[in-house]
């Protein structure tokens, strides 16, 4: 654990106290909430208020109620085990100590990461979300061009948001990031264990200027179960969908607002690579054009890949 | 809720997790913590170690365990309806939603208040309790004489502390605060309901320089659950007990140290009297001896006492 001290308003503490509550009843009245926080009514009211701007809540005659679609706790996706968290340090982590097909949930990520261990910001109302999954060894390179195509194409087909994708595998819309992805893998005999983590900005606030969210550019608040339903219904048939390795590829290339543009990619190494954003190769490599001649870049080789045109 | 922002250290988020999950268990393994905060095994040694000051948490072949006899989710006072709770704004607003004869213990206190309304700090292993029942109203005023007297007595029969009672209500060890009350009554048809708010520097770092713990005293961490069940046990008798007004009495003026120094009381209404602290009158009021005459104060008049010798 890091020494440094992070601080964090006092506030979401009780935030997170009343998500907890609600996450499992139907509904609440504002003297029980009230009761449960120890904190007067109109405290809770005041809570509510701050809450409504990131979840589904609604009140009507002091009864409170999060709405079934957007509360993570309401669904038990098909054929995996699903575990919702208020609290975790990180979703990849929690994930770590569960069985392949586990989905982990949580409303807020104390320790989260991104690629590389960058930080990554997970505040109230975003999808937090990993989903462990066992898959076939030759096929797992597929898994970082097709989760960012399923996410887009959810995105670009339920909510009319024309989508792209940044390579390697981030979502962006007009420039900004509105969904990260990382996935980690472990060999475990013959077997290959994928965590595929998933941070998607719905109803959170930006947490960064290059950052928006579906509830910034819809201008309203979006269930997010039918966002973890659809991805877990797609990560179900993952085996069946990398068997057309050219499809996922296309699809993948189509979506990459990345090819034609000058790029700055900072390497691992320490190095840097700037050049023309030319093609992906079928394992996902960009290949980079600059004046000293071509270069093949794997996403785990890249820190940081930056448009300078 | 006041507008202000108080920050916390996000670390704290872990460590009340960490004890809202060993609240529920007999024990549980460094993996099994590590799973459900989703944090590495090390993190939650790290944890592990941090938390250990505060609270009597023990580790043996990587299982923690939490000492019976501090985990206050452990006990279930005899004839009392009891609430634990992680986390609480106050435990004397939980309390207002419940019945009387319940008991109300948590571990934080976001929103924690002692007389009139002045700040208390209550940090991690401390006893932050309320007690609601039901009074007698003839005898209700002896409440804040008998509960001090009580708390006194436990710590000097059953840990040798030699520790005196402030006027009005605050227990003190070599001049530095032990221990706080906080009484709130409330009148319901012809019944009195009264909310005995205690908190006490168990095993906490004492909050203020002013102020000190049982741990600091004693150089051990004490288990809570003796304390909680003593005054329980106490507070389940008050109706006998205060058929003995002058008993009470007594005890208070003995264990008084405020007698016979030279005091500076500040009002509520803002004005300040000075001089000596004489006595008590049998209704708890201190009679102080200035140079311009004799002063009776209440309680609820006084906002500080200050010694001034």
């Amino acid at each position: 654990m890091a020494s440094n001290i992070l601080l964090v308003d006092q506030e979401l503490l009780f935030k997170l106290e009343f998500l907890r509550l609600l996450s499992t009843r139907e509904n609440a009245t504002l003297g029980e909430i009230a009761g449960e926080l120890g904190v007067d009514e109109s405290t809770v009211l005041d809570l509510y208020n701050k809450i409504r701007q990131n979840y589904m809540i609604s009140i009507s005659r002091e009864m409170i109620t999060w709405h079934y679609g957007d509360n993570p706790a309401r669904i038990k996706p098909w054929g995996w085990s699903y575990t919702y968290r208020i609290l975790a340090g990180s979703t990849m982590v929690v994930a770590k100590h569960l069985n392949p097909w586990s989905i982990v949930v949580t409303e807020y990520q104390l320790r989260s990461y991104g690629r590389h261990g960058k930080q990554w910001i997970s505040n109230l109302g975003g999808l937090w979300t990993t989903f462990k999954i066992e898959v076939d060894p030759n096929t797992t390179y597929l898994l970082a061009m097709a989760i960012p195509v399923v996410i887009a194409r959810f995105l670009r087909e339920k909510h009319n948001l024309n989508v792209g994708i940044k390579w390697p595998n981030d979502i962006v819309y007009k420039s900004k990031k509105l969904a990260g992805f990382l996935i980690e893998v472990e060999a475990l005999l013959n077997r290959i264990i994928a965590y595929i983590g998933i941070g998607i900005n719905v109803n959170n606030e930006p947490p960064l200027e290059t950052a928006t969210s579906l509830k910034n550019e819809l201008g309203k608040l979006i269930p997010r179960n039918s966002l973890i339903g659809y991805i877990a219904g797609y990560i179900s048939k993952i085996d069946e969908i990398t068997r057309s390795p050219g499809k996922i590829h296309a699809e993948y290339m189509d979506l990459l607002e990345t090819l034609g543009r000058r790029v700055k990619a900072e390497l691992i190494s320490g190095g840097v690579v700037t050049g023309l954003a030319r093609t992906i190769t079928e394992s996902g490599e960009l290949v980079v054009e600059s004046e000293t001649g071509s270069f093949k870049l794997r996403s785990a080789e890249v820190l940081e890949l930056r448009y300078i045109d």
